[in-house]
């Protein structure tokens, strides 16, 4: 049930949020100097981006953004460029991990390899249809527990692979605000598959998906004005993850959460300055997460770019008169499925 | 929303299903000996009980159980005689060890609280709604991750903490045949609920509920004749998890897993004698698992006796004619309604 991933399916999509992307690359040059690498940069951002040299390594800057995407009103500013290098990968995998985080040691004190764990996630099979209490059956020393039905036992392909962070946890800003000093020191060495059915916020930190069959569904939908360069003002990834969880829901498939961890530094900054918008984004999440808990995706839709069609057309229809967010990104994500048959479905 | 947890609230339980307690409480002394424990001595066990002295302690025997539920067709034999403490229990909340199962200890070499944990995974709220990535989100230096919906941060009341197992893992038959030295050595620092909807095993061997809220749900459902001595063998405890799950998440309330381990010795036996009647419970568990994965109970039943009152004519009515074993469980669910609420409905 396993499948190989080859280097050659892999690209690594980096969001270049500030120029200098040398100590980045140095830290992770023992993990990521095997792949190809997918750079874009904030087209925001005004410096000439510093790189380390050895890599095999491709930038898209604004310019490459506005000719495939010219007539599109998405918003691929800040943490969202990312999305632009999802869709001009030719890879079947994509791993993206955010500037601001560097591998992480194991509790041995041991570096890990980030990079390898998420292709073993994707790699192995997920379990969603029952819950395995010994975490991953298919790691080595574990197996599935008494009493979990032989017939789930194959598992279905894991098609996101969603790790965590070390040291600067992925709050909110209220959050944030309230815990300034707050350090995640436990390393919870575990990989697990969230239930079908199960929503979760999927942090766009440190992820990697397959591309072709999830990948319509790691989506730019909400983004807020003046906003996307701090994690705690972000929603974008959220609203991708509860699409994209609703997606392989829908399709059969698996999402995993756990290992593995990045060390993430922040970007030094407080977050007080982000609270004013905090409440409006409050209530945001509150009134759209009873849309993806209930939302039934039809069985004509077989393919991700077919679920992300049909989602826009109920978040339009269910949400676009709660705020005008919700509108803006079913638009968003109506151009996003153009772009993906237009762009994103090329495949090497 | 926590809840205070006094001492004289919880009972402990263990079924006796070999002579000599004394090595077991003695290792659990530290951690014991401030609660209330029950013993229920497996029926079918004719030695006489060797029982450290010190502990405020309750024997119950087989003239006990007959003298209760001498009318019932129930078999309280082997690991289901815990079921009699649960019924027989005045307290609050139960938690129950395995006679083969001693004081685990975590990575840096401390032996561990069970008890303690237990408790605390009872008295913080658990999150069924949502998954939180960052596992327990009320554990210190916990919280819950960045897109987390705020309006439901306060959690639901935990009701069924299920612990783990360190070294002779909870495998069945057919597993332990095939890896009999595979031991499992990882600590998994973490707790985390269940989702509603998802369906997991629940083993017996180490868990903690409220008995109040949802006790008669932990129940001698499915027993094999002349099974039931071994862990292998039995799958009392799946049908019991089954069943609380399916209750809990009706009633609102939610259920947890991962710490406390228990350090497993395992019964020093092999299972190959278990093998035989393997492939019947193979088949057995494939074919309820879809009865509970989409079994409604209705709105009317608003108590966990109700639950399983209502969840005991479904079983007849769709798994009776598949097996015997079912309709031998829904006759059981009913008589241990009835002896619940005779008996295991007074409290203290």
């Amino acid at each position: 049930m396993s499948v190989q991933i080859e280097d050659s399916e892999v690209d690594i999509v980096i969001a270049a949020l500030h120029p200098n992307l040398t100590p980045f690359l140095e830290a992770w040059r023992p993990f990521f100097s095997r792949f190809h690498i997918i750079v874009v940069k904030d087209p925001e951002l005004d410096s000439d981006l510093q790189i380390a040299p050895g890599f095999d390594l491709k930038i898209y800057t604004k310019s490459d953004i506005e000719a495939v995407a010219k007539s599109s009103s998405i918003n691929f500013s800040g943490h969202s460029c990312r999305y632009f290098g999802y869709l001009v990968s030719r890879k079947k995998y994509v791993i993206s991990i955010d500037q601001d985080s560097l591998p992480a040691k194991d509790p041995s004190g041991l570096v890990t390899d980030a990079v390898a764990q998420h292709i073993t996630n994707l790699a192995t099979p997920a379990t969603p249809f029952f819950f395995n209490t010994l975490y991953d059956p298919f790691r080595s020393g574990a197996d599935f527990v008494r009493g979990y039905p032989f017939s789930m036992r194959c598992g279905v392909p894991c098609v996101l692979s969603c790790g965590l962070w070390l040291n600067v946890a992925d709050y909110d800003a209220l959050t944030q605000s309230v815990k300034p000093n707050e350090r995640n020191t436990r390393y919870v060495d575990a990989v697990m598959t969230v239930p079908v059915g199960a929503m979760m916020p999927a942090s766009g930190i440190n992820i990697a998906f397959d591309r072709l069959a999830l990948g319509p569904a790691l989506l730019p939908g909400v983004h807020f004005t003046g906003e996307g360069k701090r994690r705690w003002e972000t929603l974008e990834d959220i609203w991708s993850g509860l699409c994209a969880k609703v997606v392989s829901d829908h399709l059969g498939f698996g999402v995993k959460t756990g290992l593995p961890y990045v060390h993430r530094e922040g970007d030094g900054t407080k977050p007080h300055g982000s609270l004013n918008k905090e409440s409006e984004k409050v209530k945001l999440l509150d009134d759209a997460l009873p849309f993806f808990q209930s939302v039934k995706i039809s069985r004509n839709a077989t393919s991700a770019v077919d679920c992300v069609a049909e989602l826009s057309g109920m978040v339009r229809e269910k949400l676009g008169a709660v705020s005008p967010v919700f509108a803006s990104a079913a638009n968003a994500m109506d151009e996003w499925v153009n772009l993906w048959k237009s762009v994103g479905a090329q495949a090497e």
